[in-house]
């Protein structure tokens, strides 16, 4: 043939084969969870940090779903509950099932164990590794790596008629070893094999093992992992299996509200406790946000992500990482608007490391959502019926938070009078990098993130 | 040239031909807005009508976005508001300008008039209809044909002095066309060219106009309007220009609680009265849903968004259709769970038959979005602590819903304790039918729906 053949034969070969061979790759997966980050939490967040035309990085993602929280009943699991708990939605992310408030990888009313996305990884030798701003323990993180019917059974002294919550009481004595169950949460994560765990909830660990056996913590020690303790042991750890553990329980916030003020009742005048048409309504002061004192000497989310990225990268295995960015539900739960949107910063910095990553990664697929949504609202500082001439009393708690810029955002808490608020059944955001290009239907249930973390992770080489 | 070189030719010009020659063509736009239609409503509306697990027909859209909703303050325009109202929202969308509350068509501080998509479709002969559940003077459908300082001009009697809520008073007074204005809404409707208006908001039109003229409703015919007043005469008339007004005000809802009943304070045993720790939470009792009796003498929004697709489909023009699902926050605003859930699914229906229009006119981008988020939140009917000894109050309103089939769905309004509800600040949801794949990017403010409907509708042919 003349070279004029050739290269029309050439050229049309190569536009059949582009149209036809789709690249075939496994990859990693990097899941970033904001516990409690429904779209009010990214608001108050992005008002906050960027202005109400601004973007945070997560605003930038170029793919969105939107996530059906699943939650059923344990006593009677065809039943739907129409609002979650973390222990239940994480279970649905690590491994697509759904069940009821509370549970730890297990199945609602029947108390079944279900195989998690880490389980399956280690089957692959896929390397994994859990990061969070919650004890690591947490039910969000212990979801995937953990089978237990309650997220109270945190440590080997809260297996049996421990104390949760004030006056609430646990009995994980159905995971007890000694009945053939697999423990608390804390020995169970020292056998799991997990790669690398980071976060706080020191204090789960440095108890003796049931049975009076070695402390958790030297347990951990004997299956292979280094420990890092401080900021300078976290420093120095530069590979090998790794748990990190920073704080007694959930890691200090890096924010707090001016002199640790939280969200407050409104008050009226006199008048308005004979009726609701008399009197003032008087609003608390607004506040700044201020540095938490407490958290200078630990690492942040951005850096711990940063280390888990460093130790799981490697050339012979893929990874599967979990973030999570707890306190935008803890602190919420608290009514503490400050400590949630510095959570969020640490959760969109997280963000910004992994997207760092993925530049030079291309095949890391990186997914950002939430478990439920959350109390707080933003309801206008000024009533919408502020020409009225009665006085607007607000329920709940209210923040009012001056921003960088000097303005007044007002943030309500009020889905409880309780001493913590309660989540909400909205659905939930779902966002990814452009690897998710097609992989995300605009709507999804929440047990199928499940199903798109496996079928990424699990391609054919 | 021998058979098969032509043929590789051929082929060779049909696969670059196929990628580069983008196909061109102007189409029709329908942008659904549902009236405070945050997540929190669709999930609502998602639990009672489908269930759980189930899907409205908007959740199937298979294009999402998130908007921003902005808000900026009338006294210094260069200052976020972080709530909006409807007035300000919906001029965001028809004319891509950001305002202040309350603002129809006009510019924060400086009340200047801005060009809204109606206009500008009316220069390109391109057909135009709005079609709403509240009046069609009210705020939403009056931003894209209105240009006043206040939402509450909507009559000729309404311009000056006048009382808007109880003891509130407009001052529209710089809209008189005696001092050089546009007159009252209703008056600008009827000289607005607007092809087809359907909705409330008959006592609008059946006042003198300004000045002591005919009656308002007597200038639209004489502007050429086919007017219906009821059912027969919307079922009758099938061509020309039309003014549909169906109720004195906003249109019945189709749904309301069981004997009327809305969200209700719980109560506390008397103990609660001294310490939160003391005595009992009682919640108010379960309601179903009801059929609303007002509403049966009215054409739905389905059957409206039919007639206005019939009337509005031609061979010789592409159109632009706003259609509004109202009620969705007005009855938010009086905690009416019911009312919303029903006014979701009248939505949801009017998107049906959109869907099904487009299916028939592939050219048709469908667009659903709400403008402002609202008070409802989906909490837990069992608290999340109720295994705590102390009770658990409710602030705000409570309403307990029971599905269809029989679950029990807590839906709580506590943003005021004032008559009615505020808005709240979060970013709303935004949908597409498949013709807006590749327009929306996945986070958008809500000015920018104005310049995706006007990119779209404006195409070269």
């Amino acid at each position: 043939m003349n070279n004029f053949r050739l290269n029309v034969l050439y050229i049309l070969t190569l536009l059949i084969g582009l149209s036809v061979t789709v690249p075939v790759f496994a990859g990693n997966v990097i899941l970033i969870i904001g516990d409690g980050m429904d779209d009010q939490q990214i608001s108050i967040a992005r008002n906050y940090l960027k202005g109400t035309t601004g973007r945070l990085s997560l605003d930038n993602l170029p793919v969105r779903s939107n996530v059906q929280v699943l939650t059923v009943s344990d006593h009677d699991p065809s039943q739907p509950v129409y609002v979650a708990d973390s222990a239940n939605s994480a279970t649905s992310m690590a491994s697509g099932t759904v069940t009821s408030r509370g549970r730890i990888g297990t199945t609602a009313g029947t108390d079944e164990d279900v195989v998690n996305i880490i389980e399956l990884a280690q089957q692959r030798d896929i390397r994994t590794g859990i990061v969070t701003t919650a004890s690591v323990t947490d039910a969000t993180p212990a979801a995937f790596y953990a089978h237990t019917n309650s997220r109270g059974c945190q440590n080997p002294e809260m297996m049996v008629n421990a104390e949760f919550y004030p006056k609430v009481f646990v009995d994980c004595s159905a995971d007890l070893k000694s009945n053939g169950g697999k423990g608390s949460i804390s020995e169970q994560l020292v056998s799991s094999g997990v790669d690398l765990i980071l976060g706080g909830g020191l204090k789960h660990f440095t108890l003796a093992s049931e049975g009076g056996g070695d402390a958790v913590i030297a347990l951990a020690e004997q299956a292979g992992y280094q420990l890092a303790l401080d900021l300078e042991q976290f420093d120095r750890i530069e590979e090998g299996k790794l748990l990190g553990l920073f704080s007694s329980s959930t890691m200090p916030v890096i924010w707090r509200g001016e002199d640790d003020r939280t969200a407050e009742q409104s008050e009226r005048t006199w008048p308005g406790f004979i009726h609701w048409a008399l009197g003032e309504a008087i609003d608390p002061k607004p506040m700044r946000c201020e540095a938490n004192p407490d958290s200078s000497d630990q690492p942040t989310l951005m850096q711990m992500t940063d280390k888990a990225l460093s130790i799981l990268d490697s050339d012979d295995s893929d990874f599967f990482l979990m973030i999570e960015s707890a306190s935008i539900d803890k602190q919420a739960h608290y009514r503490k608007t400050c400590g949630s949107i510095g959570e969020l910063e640490q959760l969109n910095d997280a963000l910004d490391s992994a997207m760092q990553y993925a530049e030079s990664h291309p095949d890391t697929l990186i997914l950002v959502t939430a478990d439920h949504g959350h109390a707080a609202q933003i309801v206008p500082d000024t009533s919408l019926f502020s020409s009225s001439p009665y006085p607007i009393y607000r329920p709940g708690r209210l923040s009012r938070i001056i921003t960088p810029k000097g303005h007044i955002m007002a943030v309500n808490y009020a889905t409880t009078d309780f001493i913590t608020e309660e989540h909400t059944g909205v659905s939930v955001p779902l966002m990814a990098n452009k690897v998710g290009v097609g992989r995300l239907p605009s709507m999804i249930t929440q047990p199928q993130i499940f199903n798109i973390i496996r079928d990424f992770l699990f391609q054919e080489e």
